[in-house]
C-alpha cells in the first residue's frame, strides 16, 4: 500500500467513524497537526503509534505498514493556490526578509529547523470573528565555520 | 523619497544607533515583527507611529513621509533561496493540506486572514539548541454563499 | 464521490432537464453565480441548500454530500488560455495597479476580500452589440498594525 | 517624454496638489478608473482629455503629448503578488470557468471584450465593514463562423 | 461525447472516406480553416452545419451535439514545439512590436480581434518552391475612454 | 550605435517628420512591415535600402550602418502581453493544429517558412467596423529523408 | 496506431531480430539517423520505404501506415536531463550566439534549416578514448526583404 | 577588464581592421569556432594564444589577462528565440532521443564529451541553395560502475 | 520490464528479504550508492553484475535484462521539494560559484566529471548527533582549445 | 559595503597579492571552501576571522565589517548553466532519490544539514587524469514526531 491510498484509506475511515483530529489526538497521545501529516502521508509514524491509529480507526495492519515508510515530500504547485494555503504563502513572502531580520538579530547568523520542529492549531473565539492561532516552535541551528 | 531607500536610510541609522527590533519596539510601543515590516517597505505606519520611528533613530520627516505610503507588496523569487526563508515555504508546502484540514475541521470552510493578521518572534532557551517560536494570528474568514 | 465526478453529475442532470442557472437560482434561491461555482466544485453548499439543488436535479444523496465538502481550490493553467477567462486575466494584468490605487485612496490601506465577496453576471440588451455587466463585491479589509 | 516618466511627474504633480482620482474625474469630466489608468500609462487619452489633464494638474505640453500616445501595455508579474491586485487574479483562477458557463449560457458562444470596456469603483459603506463594488462593462463579441 | 473523443471519430471518419479538407469545405459550405477548427473541437458549430458535417461524414447525431457545445479553448505548450506551429509564433516574437505600430499608424489605438476573425490558407505554386499564403482578417477593436 | 539606439534616433526622426510607414514605403521603395521591422531593429537591410532610408528621415551614416548588421532577434515575454500582440499569440494557440493539418494536406510534410517570408497589412473600410487584413506569404519547405 | 504504439512496436522488433541501426541502414538503404528518428516517431517516411522497413523487422501494414503519417514534433523537458541529451542544449547554449557570427560572417544573414536538413554519427577510435562525430548538414535560407 | 567588456573591445577591433574570422584563423593558427567562442568571452585562451590574438588586433594587455580568465558560462534565455540559434535547438529536441540511442548503440552506455570537444563550420557551395556543414567532434565518456 | 516496473520489482524483493543496501554491496561487490542508483533505473548493469543482483535477490531473468538497459535519465521537479534532496540542492545553488573557483584554482580551466564519477555514503557517529559524510569523486576534465 | 563590493575588492586583493585560497587557509586558519564562501558573501565570518584575511590581504576595516554581515544567499539561475556547477545539480538530479534512499536506510528518517555542514576540495593525481574530491560533512537531522 502506498502513501497516497493509506491517505484514502484513513480519511475513509476517519469519515465514517465521525471522528475529529483532535479526537484522534487525545486518543493517540500525539499532536492533531503532527497526527494529520501522517494521514497526509507526509510524515511517518513509529510502529506504535502507526498501531494505536489503525486501533482507534479499525484499519488493517497493511495501513499500519504504509505509516512507517519514510515519505517522499512533495506538492503539485510551486506557488500554492488553495486561498487557505496561498495566504500562507503570501505571508512568507511579505514577511520573510523581516523574519530573517528579526531572527538572526535575536539569534544569530542561522536558521529555524523544519525538521525539528513542531506546529500547532488553536481557535480563539472572539465576538468580532474567531481567530485562527498558528505556532511554529523550531530548533534554531547556527552556520558553523571550519 | 521611495520605500527602498526608505528601507536603507532606516537600516543605516538603526545600526549606527546600535539599537535592536526589540528595543526599537519597547521605545515606539507596537511589536518588533510589524515594525520591521514597515523598515522593510512591506507596510505602512500612521502618521504618528511614523513620526514616533524617526524621533527615535533621528531621522528626517520625507522618511516618515515614506513609511505612511501605502506600499506595493512584491518579492523577487517566487520560490525563496535564503536557506531561512526557504525553511518556511517548505513548511507551507509540507503541512499546507494538513493545516486547511485541521483549520477547517474546527472553524468551517474558509481561511485564515494575511491581512487582519499579526506575528511575533521569541526566543525559547533550550540547553540542546534555542528554539524559534513562531506565532502567527490571523482572523478566520468564513466563505459565505449569496 | 469526489468533486470531479459530482460536477459531470450535475452538469449531465442539468443539460437532461434543460434548466439554466437563472431558472436553478429561481428555485433554489440562491445567485446563478454562487450555483455554479458550487456545481463546478469550487464551493460548498450548506445542506439545506445542496439537498435543495438535488431535488430539483433528482439527484441522489451521494451528489448532496459531495457539494457539503470543503474543495481544494486549483486551476490548472497559471496564465489561463480560454479567450473569455483570459480577457478578465488581461483586465486584472492592465488595470491592476490602477485598481490598487483607486480603491486605496478610497478606503486605506488594504483590500478586497475574495473571501466575503459575491459576483453578478447580468446581460445589458444594447442595438450596437450587447453588454455583460460583472459586478463583484468584497468586503474591504484594512491593513492592521500590532 | 516616455510613459514611465509621465506617470510620476503626474503622480507628483497629484500628491502637490493633493487632489483625488474622483476630484480630478469631476473636473475632466471622465471616469476615475479610466482617469488613473492614462496616468499610470495604460490607456492614450484623445488630446483634448490630456490637455484637460494637464491644467488641472497645470503639468507642461510634453506630458500631454506623452499621455496621447499608444502604450505597450505590459505586466511584470505573470501572477500577480501584491495582495490587493493577487485577491482579483485569484477571483478570475477560482471563478473563471463558472463565469464561461453562466456568460456563454446567457449570451451564446463568446467573449467579453476587455477592449470595448469600462470599470467603476463604488463603496459601500457598511456597519460590519465597508465594502468594495468593482462593475466591469464590457461588449460581448459572438463567435462567428466563416 | 466529449470534444476529444468527438476529434478522434471525425478523423477516423474523414480518413476513412478520403475526405479533404477542400472537399469537405465544399459541401458544407464552410471554410476549410474553420471547418478544421470545429473538427479539432477549438470552435463550435451551429446545429444545421454541425448536421451537415455528420450527414457528410455518416457520422452519428452524438458527434453532431459535440460540436454544437461551447469549447474550452486550451493548449498545452506555452511555447509550441512542432515546427510548423513554432515558426508562427516565432513571427509574433519577431514581428509583434512591428505590427502594433503599422496597425496602430493606420487605425489608431485598439487591437485586432482574435473572435471576430477568419483565416485562410492558400497554395501558391512557384518553380523556385511552392509558397503558404496564410490571411488573416480580424474586425479591428478601438479602445474607448470612459 | 547599436540596434537600441538606432531604433530610438529612427523613430524620432519619423515623428519630427510626421512620416508614415506608408509614405516612407513609397520613398524607399521597400513594403511598409518590412521597412518597419528593420527600423524596430528585428531585420538587417541592405547598404542601398539603408542609405535610402536614411536620406528620407535625414540621419547619419552611423544609422545606415546599423542598419546593416544582423540583429539577435529576442523577445522579452515568452507569451506577450500587449493586448495586440497577445490576440496574435492566441490565434497560434487556437488555431496552431488546425493549420498544420490544412496546410500538410496541402502540401505533404514540411514547414511554412518564417525566413522566405514577407507580410502586409491592409484596413478593409466596413460600416460595421473597420477590419485589419494580415497577409503572411512563406515559402513551403518540405522535409527530406537522407 | 498512433506513434508511440508504432515506436514500441518497431523497437521491440528491433531487439528480437537483435538489428542495429547500422545494419537496418544497409538493408533499407537510408541513412541511420534519419531511419531511427522515424522509428522513434520524430519523422515520417514515404511509403516504399516504411514498407522496406517494415519488411526486414516482419512487422505488419498498420506500422508502414503509422510510419508515412505526418508527426507532431514534440519534447517534454524544456531544458533536457538526461546528460547525453543535455551535453548537446549546454553547445547550443555556450556555442549559439559563436556559431550565429560564424555563419553569417561566412554566409550573410539567414539561418541554417533545421528542415532541408541531414545528420550523422560517426565513430573515431582513439587510443586515448574513441570520439563521436556528429556532422549537421542544413540549407542555408537567407532572409530576403520586400 | 570583465568578459563583457573584453568581447566589445575585440569585436571593435576586429571591424576596424575588417578582419573575418577565418583570417585571424590562419593568423594566429586556432580553428575559427574556438576562437570567436573566446573573443565573446566562453572560452579562456592560454597566455601565449591570448598575446597572439592581442598582436594582430593591435589590443592592449588588459585585454589579453581578460581572455586568459575562466569564464562563468551562462545564457539569457534558455529557450533560445534568435532563429539561427533556436534552429539549433529544435535539433536537440527533435533529435535528442534518436541521437541517443544511435550513439549508445555504436559506444555503449555513456555521452559525448562538451568539453573535451572541437566544433567547425564549412560552406558547402550548391547551385540549389549554398549547404552549412557543422561538425562536433567530442570524446565519448562511458558511465562506469563503481 | 520497463524501468519503473523493474524498480518496483527489485525494492518489493529487498523489503521482502530485508536486506539493505550495505548487505547487498557486500554479496554483489559494488558500492551502495551505485547499487542503488541501478535499482533505482539510473544506471545500467553490466550483465554478470545484474546476475549477481538478481540472484542475491531471487529475482528473474527478465529483471536482469532491465538492469542492463542504457536508461534516460530524468527527474521530476526541477527544484527538488524533498528536503533531504533540496538540502543538496541549496549547497549546490550557495557553493556553486566557490567550488568552481576552488577547483579551477587547483586544476586549471575545466570541470569534475558527473559521467566518469563515483559516491559513496558513510555513517560518523557523534554524540552531539550522528553526521552524513558524502564524497564525490570525479575526474577532472579540462577545456582544451583546437 | 554591500557583498557585492566587499567581493571584488576581495578578489582583486587577492589576485594582487597572488594568493591563492590554501594559503590564505594555511595564514587564516579556516579551510579553504569555507573562506572562499566567505569572500563570494555566501557566509558570514565572526570577527576576528574577518580581521585576519583582512590583515593578510591588506584590506581596509570596512571589508572586515561586510563579511561580518548575516548574508542573504541567492542565486540566479534555478538551473545553473555553468558546466562545472550545472554537473553538481545534475548529480542532484540522477543521484538524489538513490542518496535518500541510503541515507535514511543508515540514518532513518531524516535530513542531512546544510547548516552544520562542512565542504573540501582535494586534487588526486592521476597518470589517466587527475580527479576531484569532494567532501561533504553535514549533520543528521532526525525528524521528531510531537
Amino acid at each position: 500500500m502506498n502513501k497516497v491510498e493509506m491517505h484514502h484509506t484513513i480519511m475513509a475511515a476517519k469519515a465514517r467513524k465521525e471522528m475529529t483530529w483532535d479526537h484522534l489526538s487525545e486518543l493517540v497521545r500525539k499532536a492533531p497537526v503532527w497526527l494529520a501529516s501522517v494521514c497526509y502521508g507526509m510524515n511517518s509514524a513509529s510502529p506504535d503509534v502507526a498501531a494505536r491509529i489503525c486501533e482507534v480507526l479499525e484499519l488493517g495492519e497493511d495501513v499500519a505498514i504504509a505509516m512507517t515508510e519514510f515519505p517522499v515530500k512533495s506538492w503539485e504547485k510551486t506557488v500554492p493556490q488553495d486561498p487557505l494555503i496561498y495566504r500562507l504563502y503570501e505571508v512568507v513572502g511579505v514577511y520573510g526578509p523581516t523574519l530573517k531580520d528579526v531572527i538572526q538579530e535575536k539569534f544569530g547568523d542561522g536558521i529555524m529547523s523544519a525538521i525539528d520542529f513542531s506546529m500547532h492549531v488553536e481557535k480563539i473565539e472572539d465576538p468580532k470573528g474567531d481567530r485562527v492561532l498558528l505556532t511554529l516552535n523550531g530548533k534554531f541551528l547556527p552556520y558553523r565555520s571550519w
